[in-house]
């Protein structure tokens, strides 16, 4: 792609954020307590490997498996630990408003102004109007003009899409504070849908399988949970874009491959699997439910897939 | 039905809970608090006018949409009043185990022993074993013998389907503690199925639409989101059966017409402005987003059906 056409955002640095993110895997003790020791190791390691920021508390993270008391304490290891609040996206979206309202206090009371938010994920078939409620709702309560709401729209799980029409109204209402969009929605038409609709916004893919494309196009990056062990390999493909190197595409199919074999498992247990081999530590494995950790000879499987497909393991620091 | 052919288990007094039961609606002031005066007087209004039981936080009472603390103070609120807790079975599944055993304990402190227990609801096609994990995590961890927790299937809403297996399973384990099921599916052919598998459950269709028949397989009655505001006719229906007096089927009928009419609107708002317009009180019409209230002629239309199909307010005490 030459200078001429290049979307005129890009390299985006306008955006409320751009880049190679990981909602980032939260590890449990053997009582399935959130293990804050290999948390913040995990994060540590994932920022010096190529991941621009972090967003916390996630799908990958089990976020929805974690009370609202885990989850603060857990964002403050890391603050505690110097982490820059600039490379984190804080998950706070909850069923009932005022628990998204105390999380995104405790965030942006703690310096982070970046929060990926689910819709209210319990009723389904709600309006347009129910959601442009609900979100409404949260900013007046929080009533903080440095709040970057990212929304967070996976259909699949929540049940709740987040409409164009939705993004519409409350990106008028609320200037600046909606500041971008993760579309797990796993359909790349959609991506780039929202991306030419709003142009102003940082739309994240939620996954890097089409990366290369949504980057073209304006894309602002994307969230992944694959970055939780392949983060160095999608940070290069981003490297390519930006230098125009001619390897992006090449470093597309390698880092889509590596991607479709781990969706041959169920994600957040893969990943885990593929931690616990790699770090010979089988407490990254554990999981809580409803989710179930792998059996050992689908993680073996998986482990030797990944082999198959050039998968390496980023062998940086504080791993 | 003649004595010979009734279930065995009819009038089913050794189950843990049988009858008309109603989902209380939250009614919500006007910065959307939960209301707590209102709150007990619709609960004592209930009990008094046709209700076995109340069912307080579930899909109807806006459960998912309040935290934790707010509906620990309003099942305080109705015990601080002296309402009977064998009379209430309390809504305490939640996506995080420790949320579920919090509520779960705080409820068995209370003196109240029955839960009606969604299953983890955010992740999707989550296997038997992850929900069997779940619910038995809960269970061991709250550690009460005295628990007796009704199962919460909800599929249109919750997306995880409770299956036969995962009842049977726990069920084997937790003889005793594993006392029920509200069946939400709207198939009356899975109640039944649930009824004739699962004889010593308390298997309760989540509506009274076929309340009847499910009373003549075996069913303990019914957890229905209309009892809020048509319990005395539900009731009716359950004193005919009981009594045989060959009226069942008429009020079946009746309750049926009903029911159908408050569902051509979404089930809690229509419920919410039925209640606005019989009291007089707008406040009841409130909800919290997700849900929206019904606009004023959708209400004007749903009062002037339900007129039409005769319907009357129960004209108790304490409304």
């Amino acid at each position: 792609m030459n200078e001429a056409s290049r979307p005129s955002q890009s390299p985006a640095t306008e955006k409320a954020a751009v880049g190679v993110w990981s909602p980032a895997l939260t590890p449990f003790d053997d009582d399935l307590n959130p293990d804050a020791t290999r948390f913040l190791s995990h994060a540590r390691w994932l920022l010096d490997n190529g991941c621009h920021g972090l967003a916390v508390f996630g799908t990958t993270s089990e976020a929805t498996s974690l009370t609202a008391q885990e989850r603060k304490q857990l964002l403050e290891v890391l603050l505690a630990d110097g982490v820059d609040p600039a490379r984190l996206m804080v998950g706070t979206g909850c069923c009932a408003f005022p628990d998204s309202v105390d999380l995104t206090r405790h965030a942006l009371a703690n310096g982070c102004n970046k929060v990926l938010m689910l819709p209210p994920f319990y009723y389904k078939g709600v309006s347009d109007q129910g959601l442009i409620d609900s979100y409404s709702r949260i900013i007046e309560q929080v009533g903080d003009a440095n709040l970057r709401i990212f929304f967070y729209h996976f259909p699949a799980l929540s049940g709740v899409p987040i409409t164009a029409g939705v993004i519409e109204t409350l990106a008028a209402a609320y200037p600046g504070i909606i500041a971008g969009l993760k579309d797990s929605g796993g359909d790349a038409d959609h991506t780039a849908d929202l991306i030419g609709r709003f142009p102003d916004l940082a739309i994240f893919p939620g996954a890097e399988t089409n990366l290369h494309a949504m980057l073209e196009l304006g894309g602002a990056g994307c969230i992944t949970a694959s970055a939780n062990v392949n983060a160095s390999a999608i940070r290069a493909l981003w490297e390519s874009w930006q230098a125009q190197d001619g390897e992006a595409e090449q470093r597309q199919e390698h880092v889509r491959a590596i991607r479709k074999t781990i969706e041959t498992e169920a994600m957040v247990p893969a990943l885990k699997a593929v931690a616990a081999h790699y770090r010979d530590d089988d407490a990254w494995a554990r999981v809580r439910p409803p989710l179930v950790s792998l059996a050992p000879d689908a993680a073996t499987g998986l482990v030797a897939k990944l082999a198959n497909n050039g998968f390496e393991f980023p062998d940086g620091a504080d791993r």
